[in-house]
């Protein structure tokens, strides 16, 4: 039996699962960072480990490999962090081999995305398909690419960025100067822009006492004004779903997958406002003979699926090294 | 020294070359079809190859592989004719088997836009490069995806429909009912359309009296009117121009391609019309670090880059067999 771990390295967490080869969880470990600097995240790293191996009754010399997704850019290859947000101390960070160094085991890092996708591909939403596609629709909407069972990543290590896709050429203004792209147009983000901009026109919403104290508007009070009833909430989401379908048909139409994986916060919290509708549309879009063969299913793994996807990725790596 | 034979079956004529194992081509055979059923094509098929190894000065066991494209849809492993327009003597029929019967070598069967991006990526605009897209501005919009120097077919086998993509929602009307595709807004008839509708209108141009006389406008006269300086043909070429930026933008966004080829009868007949302006677009759109790295190239291979892509098709495949 080969076992990996898996850590998500998240801005204020640290989420680890240990995996056996058949991606059986046998233990998590989850831990705050007080701060998200490299000290702090390695040293809950390294606590992390450890609780894993005791919860598992295994020893360090067990674990075949560690997969660890980080949110940001990053070379994979060389296993480092190229920046992350507001924190210098993360410039060029050897996070590989760092955790390496306190393991002694062999470490992959690859974007936190692409983990999701390659975690829900085999072990979760995919159920071990070939050629899966995610899109995760959250503060931005990130993308993963697994094609023949394999995280692809083409030439620059960037692929899988569909949410700079452009869907509505001239279209809505969206982030980076652009119009009209998948990000623009199906983000929770801009979910709220346009359901902000409608209650401020004067239609009625239940989450007008939100909009007047100028509170976040997070994906939990979208789903629970949808269930509720609320029109102006449902007929943004529809139009969201709507545009999701477009950007899935088209993605049918390109790669012609087994799965296209639906993921994040906004689709977690109201996976039937989306996927029905997002069904439908990509069914009119895609060439019936791919059309036929394609699924479009919400994420499965919740929290693990990052961390899955890293021990997935630790395996195949291990395999190819040994 | 390994030689293929690669060979593309158009409606009217064969084409086919003799490629030896750095692509240099050593012979080409062009034959006409009398029709376009399978048993002309066989016949026709049977001469070229018997030219081929004559001016090669190479006998049928010289021969490692042959591999074939077909305008259609069909199945590449079975080597499997699905159907061809108007001719019913195609249905399921079994051209790899047939053509191995009379060569005597294994053949390899495949969609002949998916071929020409494998020839173009590899022997043509690519210059051997890994991950390329191939899209083929014609009557229609075909394309076409190798990755990690592979053809990419996806599940279904029909990946790469790059003209089924939507690039502007809700927008102008496409084929397959759809609308803002990249096929409805950049293929040579769509071009020819935007130039009817606005000479009917009353606008001026060169190209006034084709229409008037209501014969088909071909990408030559399309061509030599822009070279004229007709402002009309210039306009919407340029819109088409705009077009095909972003959807090379998006697909450098997803995919992170080595090179991006554009090729097909428009493209062929008036590459300064399209190259530049969609190269200015495209970067816009792509994010910085795959922009860095990602070439958008006019197909270099003309007539031969089906018959490449076979050859090479044939090699890849045979390489595996051995």
């Amino acid at each position: 039996m080969t076992y990996t771990i898996g850590i998500d390295v998240g801005g204020t967490k640290i989420y680890s699962i240990l995996v056996d080869s058949s991606n059986n969880i046998l233990a998590i470990s989850k831990k705050k960072t007080k701060k998200g600097t490299p000290d702090f995240v390695l040293e809950r790293t390294k606590g992390c480990l450890e609780d894993l191996l005791e919860k598992g009754g295994l020893q360090a010399s067990d674990i075949s490999g560690i997969g660890v997704g980080f949110p940001g850019p990053l070379d994979p290859d060389q296993g480092i962090v190229f920046e992350a947000t507001n924190l210098p101390e993360w410039d060029h960070f050897p996070l590989a081999e760092k955790i390496s160094e306190i393991s002694n085991t062999p470490v992959f890092l690859d974007n936190d995305v692409n983990l999701g996708t390659l975690g829900e591909a085999l072990a979760g939403a995919g159920h071990g398909a070939q050629n899966v596609i995610g899109i995760f629709l959250g503060t931005g909407v990130g993308g993963g690419i697994v094609l023949g069972g394999q995280l692809y990543r083409g030439t620059s290590g960037t692929a899988g960025e569909v949410g700079h896709m452009i869907i509505h050429h001239n279209g809505p203004k969206s982030p980076r100067n652009l119009r009209g792209t998948v990000e623009g147009l199906t983000s929770r983000t801009s979910v709220v822009n346009r359901i902000i901009k409608k209650i401020k026109k004067g239609d009625s919403s239940s989450l007008k006492s939100l909009v007047d104290k100028n509170e976040e508007i997070k994906s939990r009070p979208i789903a629970e004004a949808f269930r509720a009833g609320d029109k102006l909430v449902k007929g943004v989401l529809d139009e969201t779903a709507e545009y999701v379908g477009v950007i899935v048909g088209s993605l049918g139409n390109l790669l012609a997958p087994d799965v296209v994986v639906l993921g994040g916060g906004l689709v977690e919290a109201v996976p039937e406002a989306i996927l029905p509708k997002a069904r439908e549309v990509a069914k009119t879009i895609v060439v019936p003979s791919a059309w036929k063969l394609m699924k479009i299913e919400a994420a499965e793994l919740g929290d693990n699926s990052g961390a899955m996807g890293g021990a997935i990725l630790a395996r195949q790596k291990a395999a190819l090294m040994s």
